[in-house]
């Protein structure tokens, strides 16, 4: 029961987030193919923010379900992913603003890498918290060992938040597009599932 | 203790989508009859939705109640599944704005019955999942054995995206009616309890 | 953990619902006094909404307390009594909608009076259904025995749709009045702690 | 299982309060630093916000941890907590209302303090009521001995509230940056560690 209401919030805040991104989508404003195309850019925006919270939904409930213990840091260090997590909607509306008003989006898909920079850096001190709470010798550290996963999340959003923002000089639109490959491939990196976690029980219960 | 999580953040998203479909509703913007009327196909369409996915949690909640195992793929399957229900405000909205603004609703309503249809292919592959994690066996096996529901309901979605695109080259509403009359239809059919579920345990709690 | 998914589910629902009501208020347009006599309106139409989800909730939560065992009417009545509190806030929105655009507010206010009167309906059938699958000599059966509450509820909501409704020929607002006289001396009634639930547990945890 | 419920749908109402928060923050509308400039004012209140509500759910998280059981009296004191803290968004939507119509943020600010004293009182109604229902000799009931944060918060709030009004004859904005001060400083109090709750088991769960 340790962890419990703290998985329940989480939750609670992650599924709200989903919730409200689609609700954000704003519907064609007609039956044309133009209008269904004016409504896909946003469409994809949100595929790739539901596919980047499901991740973290799914690793968080990894990291939890092997934990014993908590404590006033692992707290805080989940109210800051929590906090990142909830910025979400304001950048995805931010990026969706510049397409429709047809300004330079370089900033916005900058703040929007800078957004799942944080939640990135934040999953990691949650991590570390619950690591110190738990101790060297627990179930969690042996699971935690070598992983690559991490630092190549955090080069690559540093390296689409770099490329958003030198576009902002450039009148095309490439470093943009260099920017969502960045975050897309972070997202593929995670989706292959996280051995580190499941390997202790190999018959059955992967990424329960 | 296995699903438990899944449940909870499951819930939280079905709950949500309810209720804002709810908020999405415009009251009526006067005290006349007109005004009334105006509001009332938004007050149909979401009496729709609602049952829609208040079947869908009936169904999670009823094929996880016999679940002992959960695997990665069921987790991904079930984020599919929140996914599409996840499209539902926006459908609606669409369909919404077909009815205010008088064009043609019937690419509306089609996507209406895509976003129905991949949430009933999610739910399928959400139970071949869940039967796989749980071995052929299992209570849930002999659970799932010889359902007709699930066929059906894809082919009659089917049926009313195609019937709601025919239409889009007439000026009669008609196919779109017919694909009205499809949804309500495979919602009338999951209305009726779902006996392979409740059947190994006769005296008492069905549905639970 | 029988019924344990259906509080769940229903928490989330009226949660929302509730958290939606605080956020479609209005903020004053500026700094007068005026504009805060303008919001307060709206303010106590929160406030009388809060009061009748939050007994809903408490009374739910009693309800559900001594059940044991749920079934699929169980499911479908408590489905009926989200549906009906879900419709809260298009309700108030159409009352605020009378005040803000000055129309004439009878027919909005009897519109809540009647989603007020399918709540408490909804209420009353999920409370039969939950005593038919626990059967007549469970706890919750001596429990519900004799009540007041309900008939005299429904009498009251049902005296403030015809009020505000017989209202609508007059150019005075006193119908209108009269009602939410009726639907807060309701919530008067309930705010009394219910004894019939409470009472098999003297010391201790009442309204647990 | 006693407050289980009960701490269930607070964690919802505070999730969703929270979301909705950050929902409500407008996007830059143009890719410069005048918009983004424009756009910070709302962070850094939605920031103080976040904290605000973050020290809640720690707090409520700590108070039910070590209790028994719960009351009527406990189940009120709580929907009022909830309830003023689902009076937060609408605060600081006038608050940002009178930054972006450039009226005086006099009320708004104090509303918001009003809102945030509301809260703590509330807060410390709850823990009163969670005394009386565990009794003298509870473990709650030791460890909410000698407490100076709450009437210094209370102070503080009351501060704010007082300062941002006398703001309102002069036409500087000093009163309400002081008022700004006084809430920060008491989210500053709070975010050092509770001793009282967590004195009692010194090597291990702090926090939890």
């Amino acid at each position: 029961m340790g962890a419990g209401r703290l998985e329940a919030f989480s939750d609670a805040v992650m599924a709200v987030i989903m919730t409200l991104l689609a609700f954000e989508l704003a519907a064609p404003d007609g039956p044309t193919r133009e209008a269904i195309y004016a409504s896909l850019s946003s469409l994809f925006l949100y595929v790739l923010c539901f596919v980047f919270i499901a991740i973290y939904w799914n690793n968080h409930h990894q990291l939890l379900r092997v934990t014993d213990r908590i404590s006033g840091a692992v707290m805080w260090a989940n109210m800051t992913l929590l906090f990142s997590l909830s910025l979400i909607p304001v950048a995805t509306e931010w990026v969706g603003n510049a397409y429709q008003e047809d300004f330079d989006p370089g900033p916005a898909v900058a703040f929007l890498g800078i957004v799942f920079l944080a939640a990135a850096i934040s999953f990691t001190w949650l991590a570390r918290a619950l690591l110190r709470a738990n101790g060297p010798d627990s179930q969690l550290a042996r699971a935690l060992q070598h992983s690559l996963k991490e630092p190549v999340s955090i080069g690559l959003y540093t390296l689409g938040v770099v490329t958003a923002i030198a576009l902002n000089t450039s009148s095309s639109h490439v470093g943009v597009y260099v920017s969502y490959a960045c975050y897309a491939t972070v997202s593929i990196i995670w989706l292959i599932p996280d051995r580190r976690l499941t390997r202790h029980d190999e018959h059955g219960e992967h990424a329960r």
